[in-house]
C-alpha cells in the first residue's frame, strides 16, 4: 500500500452510535493504516473495551504527530473542548452532548486539514436529531462540511452528495430536504452545477469522458409533460447547457429503470433529483461495501453510507465494511490528490 | 398445469409496441395455455409474421370459444370498432389510432370477464401518450380498469398497484401523478386503503399474517420531523389504524432502506407513497421478472412490468419473460379464486 503523504482524520461520529466501534474495527483489521482518530478519549476507549483483543490508545498532541504512533495502537487527537462524562451516554439514544462532540469533531478535522496537517477526512455517522438537540445549524454532515470549507464571509462551495459502490455511482441534486422542499430545490442552476461536479470528479478519478445520466423528478419523467413540468422547464435544458460545455450529460430517463441501466453499464454516473431515488438503488442490494463522498469541497471526504445503527450500538457486532469502503476510497482520491498513482 | 375453468384474456396493448410479439413469443413458448388475445387480427398477423416458425391464427367469435382453437394457433378475439389498418402504423412511434385500439381491447376484455366468459387479465403493454392523443381520461391502465370496474354511476372501487418479483413485492399508494401532485395525494384514507388492500391480497394469496412495512415519504423517514411532518400526521396514524384492524402494518421507515430490508426477508410486502420510490427497486435487479399486478378490482388483472419498447419494436427480439410472469401469476390468482390450490 502506498504511503499517504499526510494521514486521513476519522472523526469519531456520534458517540452513542457504531462510529466508534467500527473505526476501532477497520483498525484492527489493518484497514485504517496512516489514519488518526478524531474522537473523545473517554468515547474511543469505550469502544475499545468491545474488541476482543483491545489496543492501547496513543494520545497525540496534534494529526500531524501520527507517525509517533507504535503499531497495534489506536492514534487518537482529542479536540478541545469535548463536553464531560460522554463514556457514561447510553448506548443507542439521540443525546446532545454527543451532537455536540461529533460536531466539534468535524470542525476541528476541517480546521487540522486546512491547516495542512492532513489529506482528508473519513467520517463515522452521526445522528441528525442529536446535532439538532445540540444546536448545530446544519442537518447533516454535507452541509456542515460546506460550510466550513468556505473563507469567513465568503460564499460556501456548491458540494453535492454522492453515494458508490461496485455497481453504482449516484450523485444527487438534493439531500437532506422534506420531499416538497427537495422539488422546489430542483433549480436549472442546481442540475446544471450538479453535473459540472459529477464531471470535475470523474475527471479527477482519470475518468475524462464519463457518461453521466439524469433521472427525471416524475415517473416516467414526466411521460412527455402528462406528469410534471419539471423535466422541461428545468432538467432538460441543465442537461443541454452541461452537453454544451463538453460534459457527456444524457436524460432526462424515467427515475425507475436509470439505475438499473447504470448497474448493466450504460452510464458510468446517474444524478438524482431527491435523496431516495438515488439512494434507494444504491442501498438496495446491501451497505456493506456502499461509500458516501462528499464532491465540491477543497478536501477528500468520505462516509459509510449507514448511520448510527443505535439498536445494535455498543455490542460490538457492528460491520465496519461501508467504513473500511470510506478509508480506501479517500486512500485513493488523496493519494491522486499528491500524484501518486494508486495504492 | 391445471386447467383454468374460463381462459384469461391478453389484451395486445399499444399497437406500435412490443406487446404484440411478447404475446406470440409467450404462446410459442408454451406459457399461454388457456388465454385468449383480446386485438386487432392485422396487428396479431404482424406480430406472428417475426417469429421464426409463424402460427396461423384462429379467430374467435367470442373469447368463450376459447377450447375449440386447435394447438399451435393463436386464438383471437377482435372486440368491434378496431381503427382501420393499425397494420399499417409505423412500429416505435406514438399514435392515436394505437391508442384508441388499445383502449377499446382494454374494454372489450373487461366487459368480458364481466359476462362470465374470463378469469382475468393479463395486460401488455400501451403507450401512455398515444392513449392521451387518442383522447382516452385515463392515464394508464390501472386508472382505466378502476373505472370500467364500476357499476354504471357507482363510485369506483380503491385499486392500487402492486409491483412484484422474486424477491420484493411492493404496493403503490400513488402511480401516475407528478411528484408534487402524489405527495398531495398521500392522505390519511388512501395510506390505510393501501394497507387493507394489501393485507387482503396477501391473505387470498394464502398469506393471512402477511408483515407489511410501510416507506415513508421524505428522507430518513422525516428524521423525527426535521424533513416533513406527513410521517407524523398522515402516515403513522394510518399505520395505527390498520393495525387496530388487526393488519401487520409496520413503519414508518427510511425509503432509502426498506427495501433492502424486505429483500433480505424481514417483510412480505412494502407499501411505498410514490410511483419511483417503490419501482426503483422492483426493477433494479432488471425487469425480466416483475409482474404488474392491479389490487383491489372485482377481478385478476396482471402485466408485464415494462412499457412498450418503441426503441426495439418490430424486431422480433423483445423479451417475453416479464408477460410469461404476469401469466403465471394470473392463473395462479384465477385458480386460488376458482378453489383450485395451484398449477
Amino acid at each position: 500500500m502506498d504511503k499517504l503523504p499526510r494521514p486521513l482524520l476519522l472523526t469519531m461520529g456520534d458517540a452513542c452510535g457504531v462510529g466508534p466501534e467500527i473505526i476501532v474495527r477497520a483498525f484492527q483489521r489493518g484497514a485504517a493504516e496512516g489514519c488518526v482518530v478524531v474522537g473523545d478519549l473517554g468515547v474511543m476507549r469505550r469502544a475499545m473495551a468491545l474488541a476482543a483483543d483491545p489496543w492501547p490508545l496513543a494520545l497525540l498532541d496534534s494529526p500531524a504527530d501520527a507517525t509517533a504512533c507504535p503499531p497495534r495502537c489506536l492514534p487518537l487527537w482529542q479536540p478541545g473542548g469535548m463536553p464531560a462524562a460522554l463514556d457514561q451516554l447510553p448506548w443507542g439514544r439521540p443525546d446532545r452532548r454527543a451532537g455536540a462532540a461529533a460536531a466539534a469533531c468535524i470542525e476541528a478535522a476541517v480546521r487540522s486539514v486546512q491547516r495542512g496537517e492532513a489529506s482528508g477526512l473519513v467520517t463515522a455517522p452521526l445522528h441528525k436529531a442529536a446535532l439538532a438537540a445540540a444546536g448545530v445549524p446544519y442537518p447533516g454532515h454535507t452541509e456542515m462540511l460546506q460550510a466550513l470549507a468556505a473563507a469567513p464571509g465568503a460564499t460556501p462551495p456548491p458540494v453535492r452528495m454522492m453515494l458508490a459502490n461496485d455497481e453504482l455511482c449516484v450523485v444527487l441534486v438534493t439531500i437532506h430536504l422534506a420531499l416538497r422542499a427537495a422539488i422546489d430545490a430542483v433549480t436549472f442552476d442546481a442540475v446544471r452545477d450538479t453535473l459540472r461536479i459529477a464531471h470535475r470528479d470523474a475527471l479527477r478519478r482519470g475518468q475524462p469522458n464519463a457518461r453521466i445520466a439524469v433521472a427525471g423528478l416524475n415517473p416516467h419523467a414526466g411521460e412527455d409533460g402528462l406528469f410534471g413540468d419539471e423535466e422541461r422547464r428545468i432538467i432538460a435544458p441543465a442537461i443541454a447547457a452541461a452537453a454544451a460545455e463538453g460534459i457527456d450529460a444524457r436524460g432526462p430517463f424515467a427515475p425507475d429503470t436509470v439505475f438499473m441501466r447504470a448497474r448493466r453499464g450504460e452510464f458510468d454516473v446517474v444524478v438524482a433529483m431527491t435523496h431516495d431515488h438515488g439512494l434507494i438503488p444504491v442501498k438496495y442490494l446491501g451497505v456493506e461495501h456502499g461509500v458516501n463522498v462528499t464532491l465540491g469541497l477543497p478536501f477528500v471526504r468520505t462516509s459509510p453510507d449507514h448511520g448510527t445503527a443505535f439498536d445494535i450500538a455498543g455490542r460490538g457486532i457492528a460491520d465496519s465494511s461501508s467504513m473500511e469502503a470510506a478509508i480506501r476510497w479517500a486512500r485513493r482520491s488523496a493519494l491522486a490528490g499528491a500524484g501518486v498513482s494508486g495504492e
